[in-house]
């Protein structure tokens, strides 16, 4: 097992047209391989804009040509995909729906997202995403040849008991496509992805799509890697861009040796959100 | 019940007289009343040097003389005080332990530091508070006049469920006698003090101890009150003063409708750390 590897995060600009987005996908897919990226990571709905119309018109089965050529770029170009989300078909129901991919083009773990982005703030923003999707029952953890690994998506990182389980059942790097707003990432993005970190000690990847300059949904951008200490090692800004960082597996047992809340957690006085399984 | 009220914590220079320091206390304590405040708050230690050789000698019971003087203040200022910690003495036992006091000086609630702050940093920070103290076994909310409120100390906040389950039984402000290091103070105090508030959704105040300016422990300081939508209300710098903060408790709910997380909780999926009660 790899204990050392490169991540690449694609904060990719989603195109109205989803070719031309799957097609700049592959593009920066094959840019992050050749810069040495072993894991590489998409945004959520980063072929889809995040807009209720849309989702239905773009949604696909997991048999169809998006999962597809996700599998073939995995296979192709060597790397671990963490496939972003896709609107994703299953009889008449859409989920928000992350396919991860092996090196060999495997599909070997699915999140469909537990927690749909339902706010209303009283800045004006508002979304209901209920209203298209139906809610995931699943946490995602798997093996890799880069270690165990999580997924959850966007609003998903709002529950710190998720983030949990997945630590406990042994996830070191857990990765989340996401696409918060402008008003909500400028008020917590950054600190709710620190705290997921160094909560758990382990390292968290928040990948999130590029800004539209145009009319529709802004989302905040600002894609980034944080270490097990709570560390920033690598942050966006809103453009399109891919971000890299190494990932360094130790960081993990020497962090959780010099700070072991791992070791102090009082299961006798509070329930865990799941067993450990490590 | 109050729904808004003024908050203030004393962030006071612990002095290595420890009756120096209780006069100074009180001469806070007043200030605070006459500046409006109905619930004041100390650090951790706040009368006590935060270092071994100091615990045991300057323990005491709750039937001691602190205690005895710290009802005293709350009834004679008419005031809740959360009695930030002493090192208390329970036959040959020793607990770092917040006692707290309505407006008539009755003592309301009492918390023993569940999580002891054991840690050893690459940067050489070490410290193993579990040489000298054992560990409290309570969540300890309770209610006042100005609603239901929690306590818990220092490390105590690194456990997300600890402060969850207060959470989740109806405390709405939630108050942490602190002292972080500098080191970690710089890593981590305003991020988890941040996260523990947004991801709540309710008040979430750490009184810290002013920065000894000789020898010996170097507290972070930065005591701090943060709103439910995460935001920095009021933050100290390292020198002893007192912080105060206008709490609104409509504010807990106002946000729990435009992001209603509490509602979206999936107990269906993982486990809550404590049961609701409200």
């Amino acid at each position: 097992m790899e204990q050392e590897f490169k991540l690449a995060l694609c904060q990719i600009l989603t195109e109205e047209n989803k070719q031309e987005t799957l097609d700049k996908a592959e593009r920066m897919i094959r840019d992050a391989a050749e810069h040495g990226a072993r894991v590489v990571a998409f945004p959520e709905m980063f072929a889809c804009p995040y807009s209720h119309p849309y989702f239905r018109p773009y949604a696909e089965t997991e048999g169809g040509p998006t999962v597809q050529r996700m599998s073939y770029w995995a296979r192709e170009y060597g790397v671990i995909l963490i496939g972003g989300s896709i609107p994703e078909l299953e009889k008449d129901t859409l989920y928000n729906t992350c396919f991860v991919f092996d090196e060999e083009g495997n599909r070997i773990a699915r999140h469909r997202k537990d927690h749909l982005f339902d706010i209303s703030l009283q800045d004006g923003t508002y979304f209901r995403e209920s209203d298209s999707f139906a809610r995931g029952n699943d946490i995602c953890v798997f093996d890799t040849s880069c270690g165990r690994m999580g997924v959850a998506i966007c609003f998903d990182v709002r529950f710190p008991e998720l983030i949990r389980a997945m630590a406990l059942q042994g996830a070191r790097l857990i990765v989340l496509p996401a696409q918060f707003t402008v008003s909500t990432g400028k008020a917590h993005w950054e600190t709710t992805m620190r705290a997921r970190a160094m909560d758990n000690e382990i390292y968290f990847a928040a990948a999130a799509a590029a800004r539209n300059p145009g009319k529709g949904y802004k989302c905040w951008g600002h894609s980034m890697v944080v270490g097990p200490f709570g560390d920033v090692r690598a942050q966006a800004d809103e453009s399109e861009q891919i971000v890299y960082a190494d990932i360094r597996l130790a960081d993990v047992d020497r962090v959780r040796q010099e700070l072991p809340t791992f070791l102090h957690l009082r299961d006798d006085l509070y329930r865990l959100p799941a067993d450990r399984k490590t």
